[in-house]
């Protein structure tokens, strides 16, 4: 194809020509279809009924210490469901504090346990003058919602393709007193599916920071969602906390994990792991706030995914689901935009989501035409903090819900849109 | 019985020995038994067994409007649910908004908002030079563990036969601008069994409070949990709602129920319920903490339960075990205390507790001496603020977890070791 940068002025008339033609044609089908979320599909939602079959009327509802699941208490949770999640978490059981039914509710929760009261002796956050976060974008916008929530000032770096961009990081991080935290999504980031190099990671853990209470909130949403099932075509992840004990700075991390795309979204268990010190920390706050999480659940959760092998299981079932679409993404974006220049992409080998960024200032109205033919897209802008993408150029594409005949029509309004956008901007 | 006081010195040595001898035996006994904290007992659990079979692995898990209640969303709970939960708190599911496992941390999350945030426009709690709460005594310690994590101040205010003593609430709330809020079990009070009486639900909905966001946090822990199955000996509650709305303070409350002592205690669901406009803000703060709760567990609960009348069916059950044990509680006091002066008590008509005021000084005494003869009490001083009971009277007894059979014995052991204390003090 035509790199549209050298069309002349009648040949993108003409291409508008067609391509409005070709979008009018999608918008007369009353199309209702959605790449918002990063939701998964009924299909691998039917993967975890099972599980609502485990604890039935006459089901042994003791933990394995005896602990009746049924009534208050443990606080931290059950011992077999710390272990189940320390596999995820990859981190030991004694780390691990099992949570409710969601990882957003812990980070939100951590920040504000923060705000309220410091950490480990530090000033509570809510009496410093300024408090500052590094932003690395694209990045995921229920995120930067939490620190906007506690009128925390983003600031964001660029994600490269191993991680962040650590100069800036670290610049930031020694600068600056008031800079107290920085967002991570370290495997299969979302939205670009960008894993942390281990140099990364040792640098997250080893730079110095002008914060003593500076955390890294390593939100490690995909640890398990690999799209591939052969061990060479999954990325790993260099352990922060191993990195943090390396390097004198175990108290700096928080890690987070759920199973909400592992089992049911809303339904599932989340979990922290911690250093010691901010675990006790952690405990010592919450039994203020909570007597115990929702132990039956946990109990669902470890009889139904029993280990970390277990969970490996469970999760290529979902990645034979998911797989197809994000290649049929990669394919649709491949046929329609290579060459044209009007876009480039990520093609990730695991997580929910592929970035991609459409010509300078041109995302909000390819979304925007893509929402009107019926095909809602994340709001452009939104994998950047206050929701501003200074380029307007960043879309992120979550391709899991719709079955795949949908995304396949979504996929070519996307890129028809994505075209019409771009040749409007050229026109002037 | 002689009363105590009346006793020669004499005479008490004799007791003294007596109790002390009957006490040995008890210690000898290698008892295990515990009246410590409001949990139901199996048998009440295994009332809600049948709930885990509803929803199975074939079952339909939409919601009646369609959601599929596996996948994210719906941060404001399943419109069935706000209707359940709606029943509980006497209020119309528009106002309801359906939580997590437990309404402490509904509780704890609404301080930590207004701490950090303020409410309907007044700075946050965390920027003011004091922040004070009313703390109607005896109450709920973890009522009391949450303002005290925050570091507010508070204030102690008697509980009378129909409430916490009016004049005085009314006289702090109206004259410190630093007092913000006040703690209330309206019906069955924990510890005293106590309703309030319509008089002061709107003594308390319409008082003159010199701070604006002043807020009655309305724990309707109990609101379903009578003793008795007839009309005429259930207590009956005035709605705050309604009478704030009547005085025009509507925004002065917020209500909080659970099912945790209907279903699963940290397996149930939790709603708090407020006026429009703090419906309206606890959402939109809460959107950044949250995507949504667990709606599976909020369909299996409208799915068991049903609605006002299921829930009244439910709790019959309860009662018919736990009224026994109420029975027996007053019974053994009855017998061993009374004419000795040696202590007072509450016959509540439901809720879980029994409130017992031992003779100033020989509260703690008589706690200690129980546990050390394997029988473990609420902690003497946990029903006041940071734990201090100023006179060293007050005992929550706390007897729906120990079978009828273990509660006899535990019971005998606490009016031995409430004497035995008392006669120690006596004697000097």
């Amino acid at each position: 194809m035509t790199k549209y940068d050298d069309m002349s002025r009648e040949e993108l008339e003409t291409l508008k020509a067609q391509l409005e033609e070709e979008y009018a044609r999608f918008k007369a089908k009353g199309l209702k279809l959605n790449m918002a979320r990063g939701k998964p599909s009924s299909a691998q939602l039917d993967l975890s009924r099972p599980m609502l079959g485990i604890l039935g009327p006459d089901a042994d509802l003791s933990a394995a210490d005896g602990t009746d699941c049924r009534n208050y208490g443990v606080l931290d949770g059950l011992p077999e469901a710390k272990e189940l999640m320390a596999a995820m978490l990859d981190d030991e059981p004694e780390n691990v504090i099992v949570l409710g039914n969601s990882s957003l509710t812990a980070m939100y929760d951590a920040v504000a346990r923060c705000w309220a009261f410091g950490t480990l002796g530090s000033a509570p956050w809510c009496t410093l003058p300024s408090v500052k976060w590094i932003c690395p974008v694209p990045g995921y916008d229920r995120h930067f919602g939490v620190t906007e929530a506690f009128g925390i000032e983003m600031i964001p770096v660029p994600m490269g393709e191993d991680g962040p961009d650590m100069d800036e990081v670290e610049r930031l991080a020694a600068s600056d007193v008031s800079v107290k935290g920085i967002w991570c999504v370290p495997k299969y980031s979302n939205p670009g599916g960008v894993t942390y190099s281990d140099e990364v990671v040792r640098r997250l853990a080893s730079m110095e920071c002008a914060a003593e209470d500076f955390r890294i909130f390593w939100d490690n949403a995909y640890a398990v969602h690999h799209l591939y099932g052969e061990t060479e075509r999954q990325d790993t992840l260099l352990d922060i906390a191993a990195a943090c004990r390396d390097a004198g700075t175990e108290d700096r991390y928080f890690k987070f994990a759920s199973t909400s795309k592992v089992t049911f979204p809303g339904a599932g268990v989340a979990a922290v792991a911690a250093s010691p010190a901010n675990v006790a920390e952690i405990k010592r706050r919450m039994s203020a706030q909570c007597i115990g999480h929702d132990k039956l659940n946990q109990l669902r959760h470890v009889r139904f995914l029993k280990d970390a092998a277990g969970i490996a299981e469970h999760m290529r079932k979902h990645a034979d689901i998911i797989r197809p679409k994000f290649e049929l993404v990669a394919r649709k974006l491949e046929e329609g935009l290579a060459g044209t220049g009007c876009g480039s992409w990520t093609t990730p080998r695991g997580g929910y989501f592929v970035s991609f960024d459409a010509p300078t200032g041109t995302a909000s109205r390819a979304v925007a035409l893509a929402k009107e033919a019926g095909v809602v897209m994340t709001g452009a802008g939104a994998t950047w903090p206050y929701g501003k993408d200074p380029l307007d150029s960043n879309v992120r594409i979550a391709p899991t819900l719709p079955p795949l005949e949908e995304l396949d029509t979504a996929m070519d309004v996307f890129v028809c849109c994505v075209k019409l956008a771009a040749v409007e901007k050229l026109l002037g």
